[in-house]
């Protein structure tokens, strides 16, 4: 496994946030950083060359996307899905686990694995934990996702227990599962909402963690300070010599916070999405750019930005495309909520180094959120 | 009027076919050429800077549509219509005319001009001439179209010469009302599917041609034969010193029979509409993207072609992407289809040049066509 290795640069002397490499065969990542999501193969409406331009360090894929369609054989014999969807940097692939419970239909959970009904025509599947890892070979990415049960927020502990004991027998199972030396297996500390088996988990798995570590079931509608203490509780447990990737998480705030519990990696479908919808992320809180107010605002939508939207277009033209339904204007949007974000990441990792990410994220807040 | 002139390079010794220079204040266009459609100041999912790599010459856009939206006061405002969509070469605007009388709900026709309602919230408009000089003098492209009649398809004689005589009136009071010299204005030929009433009015709007001259009403239903001919019979009254455009021409046949017959500017909307649904153009004939046979054809596209979508992807993914409803098929085959064109207008400049154009057509017959 000499291909992957972390790097830790420096601690933040204030705060528990950290800066490092992480290396992986398709290059380094700089941490703490932002993943953009490509579900299926495609973070939604960019060219890989853009993605590029805009200093894209590493993508997520989804699993249980790309087995249905177009099928990880399809993405095993097009020679995996770094030159499937030719990106030749660091892919990250989930397990599956999340979208089965999410999006699939007539999901049935047992000791061996999730039967469940595919959301694009109905077919019946079954994901096992070899299952998973046999898919995500053949997918070929640099990290794959350990098979995980994401238990429900607001379930009750008996249930989130034995979600997590399920979710530690699924580990193992992968881990043996996993044969080849090309690709890293990353773990997942589950638990829910509860300390005492969030610690339990950490605990766990951190056994079967080579170099890189990941919380789930985060984020998923508890309050914002629930999570940051259940990022504090499990911190200890987590090995300091690997990165950290905190899953689904994608609001500035979440990302900061995150950062300051010793967070190096972060995905979210949140810039795209909202770039769809024509709602930007700017320096100065968000814009929903369909607004009258911008229709005769030539000015960019981010003064402080230097993507290739804001240097080129003003609210008035982003404005005008998402009033008439245009393309660009999902294009432009993403490009820069996801240069917004990218450049929240560098920013905090100049931060770390100079020792100053706790007003790093200050003075954030207060021109974001105003507070 | 010294920003635009045409440099005539070469003319075919076998057929009609022409190659020349047009000099605009926005830059040199090589002739023949294929102007990709930008309808509301944006080629449909395409980044300015990718069309320029893709060596896209001129855009077209569309009065009719920005006079609506955004409205082209908000396009002057903005400091016309190059600095707003971002597009620093050439543009040319269309009059409006064929939109309102395509796309617009009760149209009222009279000699001062045009009322109609708009197609996006039924608001009531009136174009006259006057009014769509106002609007492309507003939008500030370099080429301004005539405000026209294009007479429907099918339509009797007496009607065909009103509309052209209308025309014809119209032309004048456009040239009248155009008074800056920092746009050219394009007279355009009409007259229906009539061989005598087009070479009346080619011999009327040559005399407001300065530097172009556009032929409208064709490609509107008619067979091909009878557009050839059309074109055939107006050559002789198209100025030889300046371009001729045949305007909303797409398909390569019609644009290669353009060529043969002196036309240097093309444009349609057919590349990039087709593109959106997973058709693409390619040097052996169209290929239906979503067709389940290139579910495991891992090669490019277009093995003749290099452009971003064939050096960097297999028709595989394509048709996973068109499959998924992803929108970056439709950028990917946009950047294709219309390369495709710019690639089949270069080819014949180089062909004009060596005396071999009627060769050049039909090699790309017997391929695309198979005949």
């Amino acid at each position: 496994m000499k291909q992957f290795s972390y790097e830790l640069l420096h601690v933040d002397k204030h705060t528990g946030a950290r800066t490092g490499i992480f290396h992986t065969p398709h290059g380094d990542i700089e941490t703490p950083i932002f993943m953009p999501v490509g579900t299926a193969a495609t973070v939604k409406s960019l060219l890989p060359s853009t993605l590029k331009e805009m200093g894209t360090q590493i993508l997520l894929s989804n699993t249980y996307h790309l087995y249905l369609r177009p099928g990880s054989d399809i993405v095993r014999e097009a020679g995996g899905l770094h030159k499937f969807m030719n990106w030749d940097k660091p892919i990250l692939t989930d397990s599956g686990g999340f979208q089965v419970f999410s999006l699939s239909d007539m999901r049935k959970i047992s000791d061996d694995g999730v039967t469940f009904s595919s959301h694009v025509d109905g077919s019946k599947h079954v994901f096992t934990p070899e299952k998973v890892m046999e898919i995500q070979h053949d997918l070929g990415s640099d990290i794959m996702m350990a098979f995980d049960e994401c238990s429900t927020y607001g379930c009750d502990k008996r249930y989130a227990r034995g979600a997590m004991e399920r979710t530690h027998r699924w580990l193992d199972r992968c881990a043996k599962a996993h044969t080849n030396g090309k690709q890293m297996l990353f773990p997942i500390v589950q638990g829910n909402m509860f300390e005492d088996l969030r610690v339990q988990s950490a605990k766990f798995v951190s056994q079967y963690a080579e170099c890189g570590i990941a919380v789930g079931g985060l984020s998923v509608g508890e309050p914002a300070v629930v999570m940051y203490n259940m990022l504090d509780v499990v911190r200890p447990y987590l090995p300091e010599n690997m990165p950290h990737y905190l899953m689904g998480v994608g609001t500035p705030d979440y990302i900061l916070e995150g950062i300051e519990r010793g967070i190096d990696m972060f995905d979210c479908v949140l810039p795209t999405r909202i770039a769809r919808n024509g709602t930007a992320m700017t320096s100065k809180g968000k814009v929903v750019v369909r607004n009258a107010k911008y229709k005769r605002d030539f000015s960019p939508l981010d003064e402080e930005c230097d993507c290739y939207c804001c240097k080129n277009f003003s609210k008035a033209y982003l404005r005008h495309l998402v009033n008439c339904n245009e393309i660009l204007a999902a294009e432009l949007l993403s490009i820069h909520n996801i240069t917004f974000l990218l450049k929240l990441v560098e920013g905090a990792r100049q931060a770390i180094k100079e020792d100053r990410f706790a007003d790093y994220k200050q003075q954030f807040y207060q021109k974001y959120y105003h507070k």
